[in-house]
């Protein structure tokens, strides 16, 4: 086996050699939480194309050079990870991209000021272009947060898979059906692009969704449950975010949201709400029946003051908990690692409980629940023939040491500065700081100044 | 006005130079936030050995030179900020540095369990040499996330005083005298560091304290206020952390622990208190009569589910508030980012409202607020004639992109990423993620590691 370390591509080992596989990239020194379970691996994870061939300690390589038979590998590129942690990457599983925009442009509002005097305003002027250009730099930040995947509601979504495919981003888009605003995704493109973005890219797909029950009258929700009969697709939708949402239904309709939407057939084929802050008994059953997940946003949940949601008993009933960070405009960053402090915490809090919803569960919500939220079934643990969505974790940093405890190390003193590296589909697009050299970051971030000095 | 960019220190201009002035930095193509008010300021910085000898927008060094009477000054180096941000450090108020070993050691626990079955066993057999390691690891964690100044207790004052004069941390020691654990810092140690720590280096200065009034009889209460009368000392301790504690109290006296402790004459020379969740009416009230400090440590506070404090209320009344991230072993981190975000996410929770707590007044407790607390007024602002204690933020990353708002993009959505530069006393220590090369980074962690391992 070649054991030379981190040497470039060999052009002329490639054009000779008989018995080699297209290797991409070998991974050693590493210790390694594939999610399956809490244990730590130490060894090797390599990985072909876009997938990964081998998760292990190495005593077991040669089967894999038995299956394949082969008698050695020559490799683009080995990475001494020096006992740094290889993990899954996050999902981010709910998310408004083109809001980037709007970050920090109007905080410290109440919500209502905010939203109709500040954020609709420069909204409403926003076109596909902008937010192919607001898109791209929110993904920048996925990247520096450890962020493989993203559940993305926004405006365009032609211009918003243009943006993901560009960049290599991971992209699970869902329609933003809403009945207050022309701009937003119609039935008509909702289904268009249902079509079209669930087959055009590996890293693209498309759910049904709407915006939340107060922005779509009566007939709008029943024709979005006739579009989710039709494909026999779950929906996602803002849920049960505040108590006035909640309160409005009830004088509308006489039922929760919940309740609503599950009467309308919405969620026969399962999906799941975002933010889900206040669900009831009966809500809550709902959910375990449909076996829909609950996305949960603490950040935004906090700075926009909508309370705190109960994960605990979520987690008691095995609701499947995802994380999202919500828009930047409200949150203001995308950042998993405050997220999952935050799901902690928050609950800790909540329940007046320091033992509440343990750290390695955090990590679960960050990863295998997302992946199980979104659709993603083979980007949720680092196993082999799984899709090459990982991350690298920097040990070597102050906050991480002494190694007591790698999991909750992670959850309760990570951030992005422990992020070393970030690979999407066996592509690194994220090392050490740097970017990949096929992005242009200081333009995404010359547009976006351009794009809202245009827009004040 | 030399222009060069970059260079090293010019040893022959030096020696032959009769007009030079020992320059050490200059920082130009800066944004600057002084903190003297909100403003953001581009132009330059200038530090002169441990002081800052300009800032401004460069349009009047023409006074500078004519002051120092020079015609031109050569630079040890010159610092392109590329539109950067300079600040004045950030001032952690309330930690326990050496509690680093016990990170991740035992969360997710009751916290009595985690107090006596896990965290007291091993603090009992740590000694002053293991804890003069593990502030030092400590220390590397403040660099990274731009703290400039902590304000620590803990158990060996003088190893953990020659662990920041070894890594050229600013350190403001305070007793932790408790009635419970001999090991602790005993009235006569405190009396004779306070003469000892208060006149050995310019990074150094001690308070007295104590841990807290239910780990304190009432003689020993005594004696501390005594000895703050005989020095006219202000004296801070861990007060109204819990709703626990106050109960205790006010069954033990009769009267909550502010009341008690202001009844012993404890703070008629000022001080304040570390966390002050839980203040009545009356206690605020003594804090105001008296001008004490509320050290506010959300992150502790939430995750060992003790509570929110009111911090609303107490800027309302003008209480002095600072920030602390509290030991490692309760938070589990020491970034100022993070308690940043909650000081203000969590007053949003708390007040029901997402204008509480402005991100700006957040920036002023982790800088001003901490110095006046700490009593160290040289280092609140960037001014001339101030200690140059600074941090740059980095701006060119995609979670402070686009520049609407610097302020809240730091509160909101920075992390230790956006810290690109952590200076003390003039000695950069920290920069684009490396450490001064005086330290042996990877001989801490290792150290931090052994002393785990052999005290399990």
């Amino acid at each position: 086996m070649n054991k030379k370390k981190d040497k470039g591509y060999d052009i002329a080992k490639v054009q000779k050699g008989q018995e080699r596989v297209r290797m991409n990239i070998r991974f050693y020194n590493a210790r390694i939480l594939t999610m399956k379970d809490a244990q730590i691996l130490e060894g090797e994870l390599w990985v072909q194309g876009k997938k990964i061939l081998y998760v292990g300690d190495g005593s077991d390589v040669d089967t894999v050079y038995q299956e394949l038979a082969l008698e050695s590998i020559v490799w683009d590129r080995e990475i001494d990870c020096e006992g740094n942690l290889l993990m899954p990457g996050f999902k981010n599983a709910h998310t408004h991209s083109g809001m980037t925009l709007l970050r920090s442009y109007a905080d410290d509002l109440p919500l209502a000021d905010w939203l109709n005097q500040q954020v609709f305003p420069v909204e409403a002027r926003m076109d596909g272009e902008m937010i192919y250009h607001l898109t791209k730099l929110a993904i920048l930040e996925y990247l520096t947060s450890g962020i493989t995947a993203i559940f993305d509601m926004y405006l365009t979504p032609e211009t918003i898979a243009q943006a993901c495919v560009d960049m290599g981003m991971r992209c699970v888009q869902v329609s933003g059906i809403s009945g207050q605003n022309n701009f937003s995704q119609a039935l008509e493109l909702t289904e268009r692009m249902y079509q079209k973005l669930n087959h055009e890219d590996p890293l693209l797909s498309y759910f049904i969704g709407f915006h939340a029950e107060y922005t779509c009258s009566r007939e709008l929700l029943e024709e979005v449950a006739a579009l989710a009969h039709k494909y026999q697709a779950p929906v996602f939708t803002h849920l049960a975010e505040t108590q006035a949402e909640v309160e409005g239904c009830k004088e509308r309709y006489g039922m929760s949201p919940v309740k609503l939407l599950d009467s309308l057939g919405m969620f026969d084929f399962g999906g799941g709400g975002y933010h889900c802050v206040y669900l009831d008994e009966e809500d809550m059953e709902i959910f375990q029946k449909r076996n829909l997940s609950v996305v949960t946003n603490p950040g935004s949940n906090t700075k926009l003051a909508s309370g705190i949601a109960p994960i605990s008993e979520y987690l008691r009933r095995g609701i499947n908990v995802a994380i999202g960070t919500d828009g930047p405009a409200s949150n203001n960053c995308l950042d998993m690692f405050r997220e999952m402090f935050l799901v902690t915490g928050l609950a800790k809090l909540r329940e007046n409980d320091a033992a509440a919803v343990d750290a390695f569960e955090v990590l679960k919500m960050a990863t295998v629940n997302g992946s199980r939220a979104m659709n993603l079934p083979d980007t949720d643990i680092l196993d082999k023939g799984k899709i090459a969505d990982i991350i690298m974790i920097d040990l070597h940093q102050p906050n991480m040491q002494p190694i007591n405890n790698i999991p909750k190390n992670i959850v309760y003193s990570g951030s992005k500065q422990n992020v070393k590296m970030t690979m999407i589909q066996g592509k690194i697009l994220y090392e050490n700081g740097q970017f990949t050299k096929a992005y242009d970051v200081e333009e995404i971030y010359r547009k976006a100044n351009e794009i809202i000095n245009g827009l004040r």
